[in-house]
């Protein structure tokens, strides 16, 4: 792979069609597509038709695949051939609900430009960086009459509602989906003109404690000092969750934790991050977390243990003098590859039943899991999407990575076989699930171009 | 003092009255004096008039004294007097809610004796307890026409709502009220059989730790990892409070424990006492708390440290990825003497400042105190209990203790500068604030007759 530019007649192309595809955004975000709300039943299935509408127009075969919730737009171009490869675009149509609509400067649903920045529901989470892959394809069929690759357009209506039944539809058209690459334009850029690649997604393990002391709630008075507190022992096993570095502190804990190239560690390290502007966003009055490591490392290569909630006896306001019968906390594992889920709750309940205290009964249950996920940062598909941003945006990608999970991403690897490449041009403020949501105008344009070019790069990054 | 025995005029007459004196208290627990519920306002007043109208029957002068909430009965007895000592009988005539109505066997204002115990709200807490000093007093001035001391019977309305007229009126009517000692019948025997003289109460400092880490809530897998979580902290924090021999761990907390007399340990540790049996009313797998101490020097003569509440981040059903900004916990203290709750509340908010990890924000609240208090075991007044118990039972009383509080008792000590005797005649199980209340109607038989041989046995103790 050398570095390349946009090819021209694509980037002619979606130069004289830039109002065009502005235009037809601001049609596709004027639809309420609120996978949440049943009263926006019809609006998703207008969404989904619009776009296979555009999808038809522009060439491709197109289907709206029915599921027990909202319609999947499944989109083909086979006209590359057998011997060439095929990438699966994927994305969703389907929104946030918009409330409180009160905090909105524009109405949601009525697309507005300020600022150079494109404000509605849906800019930027997801219909902005789909429809960008869209014009795109368009560009290449209206100037070429030909695509360099094999394509697919996946479009699910419901990633807002856990895109509970893209797996099941995975599987069952597992032949008909078969693919090389899967591209995912669903994620932010590290920061306005830095083009980035999202390389890993961070895992959950998430359990909750239960400790149980006395049959039922005593006084604490009358029995205090003589029953074990299942309060004070719930935080007792808390409090060997770490060591004194803010590692966790279980045993095997980190045995499948994979270290990353030193080359990547290095750029991260070295990207423009303030960690006291982090501060001040945050509101604590200092940071924490394992020591030896910089925030970013912290948060996109560290595995974490948090609290995430507590409860035990009287809540309320003032006094009351009652020795809980029980106690609970939620405690989840945030995973990097390849812990695996299964294996850390296997742990952590091996550690709570050793440092669990006599006199109470402790249970652990596994509420939730999910793998990590970290790409190959090398391939073809991983390339040509390098060559593709770096030729949008004039500078070469950086890798970044992500603390939450994207749960499709593994999805699409385990089911397909294909590695994903997540490139992403939203940008950090941009309200995804918030009042304002915005799509940056220079970012939805410098969009198209990647993903226009993507398609060349991937086609010759392949043939070598 | 010697051990002594009834005198035979007191308990002859006791005996030729007892079917008037379990008639008249089945009249006092008729009437529904619930002191919480404004409905029952003029039944409280109802009981106080009741009361007042034996007490005068009996010789005594009397008044209702009117205070914001329900009135208190005083009566004097001054015929013994100046010289002569003079003992201050404290009770209460108000009860407890008698609901859940559906779970008595009888009906709670309908007293019924079944199997030798007289059923019915207040019986035991506190009108029986209450009148049986009255049936005493009478016996007294029926068969010799006077007192062998001063007597003052002060019975409030409003134990039950925490006694809130009565330290005003303590301290606006000290000079009517002074007396030499006060003796109060609320509380219960070891065992049946074995009479008791409660001898130690524990005090209470009660604090709430609030911790704060970020501004707001955080996703838990964006900024997990780099920011500190407050429910962890606070884990960290409760942790430290004991060390591992469950002693609080707070430097300074002992200083001021006083030692028991070794007679007096001597004496608990044989009280027949089953651990065992203990546990499983408990229901907990194993018993804890402070080594080195029986179950019931660690409820009489040990301070503890309970959590009595927690509360943090997501508490619902399932998982929820939140990093919690807030965390808080309810934690109290017991104590005993000479611990004051004013200096407990500072050392622990010493500790918690010592301990608490950077980028938290902690804060200790005290929101409760009561001071400790332990009886003289000596003197005219503890003699006379001693005498009078072993008389009216036939074997001397045991020194217990009581892990929960008695406000009034310190307040008693502390305005009129008198000692207190705590002589209960309840036993364990009697339901005091729960369905099926009942007092034994032994007890209150054997009740009367200490009550009586009391103001002998106290006349003669004032007098050597």
């Amino acid at each position: 792979m050398t570095t390349t530019t946009v090819p021209s007649d694509l980037d002619q192309w979606l130069r004289a069609h830039h109002d065009e595809a502005l235009h037809e955004l601001f049609e596709f975000l004027r639809i309420p597509s609120v996978s949440a709300r049943t009263e926006h039943r019809a609006d998703c299935r207008a969404a989904a038709q619009w776009l296979a509408d555009k999808l038809s127009a522009s060439g491709f075969s197109t289907t709206l695949e029915e599921t027990p919730g909202h319609p999947i737009v499944l989109a083909e171009w086979r006209g590359a051939g057998k011997e060439a490869p095929t990438l699966l675009v994927y994305g969703h149509y389907d929104v946030q609900p918009a409330e409180p609509l009160e905090l909105w400067t524009s109405p949601a649903f009525e697309p507005e430009v300020r600022d150079g920045r494109i404000y509605a529901r849906g800019s930027v989470d997801d219909k902005g960086q789909l429809y960008l892959h869209v014009k795109a394809l368009q560009a290449h069929l209206a100037v070429r009459g030909t695509l360099p690759v094999n394509v697919i357009v996946l479009a699910e209506g419901e990633e807002e509602v856990g895109s509970v039944n893209l797996e099941e539809f995975l599987e069952k058209n597992r032949e008909r989906l078969a693919c090389n690459g899967v591209v995912i334009s669903d994620s932010t850029m590290f920061a306005p003109g830095t083009p980035s690649i999202l390389s890993s997604l961070r895992g959950l393990a998430y359990v909750q404690i239960d400790v149980r002391g006395s049959t039922s709630d005593l006084h604490s008075g009358m029995y205090g000092g003589a029953v074990v507190n299942p309060a004070m022992a719930l935080a007792r096993i808390l409090s060997t969750l770490h060591d004194d570095n803010g590692r966790v502190a279980i045993d095997g804990f980190y045995d499948r934790v994979l270290e990353w190239p030193a080359a990547v560690r290095t750029q991260m390290q070295s990207l423009p991050f303030n960690e006291e502007h982090f501060r001040e966003e945050v509101g604590a009055p200092a940071l924490g977390g394992e020591r030896g490591y910089t925030v970013l490392e912290q948060l996109w290569t560290r595995p974490t243990c948090e609290v995430n909630g507590l409860l035990s006896g009287y809540t309320g306001e003032g006094a009351k003098t009652v020795l809980p019968a029980v106690s609970m906390a939620k405690v989840s594992f945030r995973l990097v590859p390849d812990q695996d889920p299964k294996v850390v709750e296997q742990l952590v309940a091996a550690h709570v039943a050793r440092v669990a205290p006599p006199g109470v009964t402790v249970t652990v249950t596994a509420l939730h899991g999910g793998r990590p996920w970290r790409s190959e940062l090398g391939g073809p598909l991983h390339d040509a999407g390098v060559a593709a941003l770096h030729a949008a945006f004039g500078t070469p990608p950086v890798i970044t990575g992500e603390g939450g999970s994207i749960p499709v991403v593994g999805d699409f690897e385990r089911i397909l076989g294909a590695p994903v490449l997540l490139m992403g041009f939203g940008l950090p403020g941009e309200n995804a699930h918030a009042p304002d949501e915005w799509i940056s105008e220079e970012n939805y344009r410098q969009g198209m171009r990647a993903a226009a070019t993507l398609l060349d790069c991937y086609a010759s990054a392949s043939a070598t």
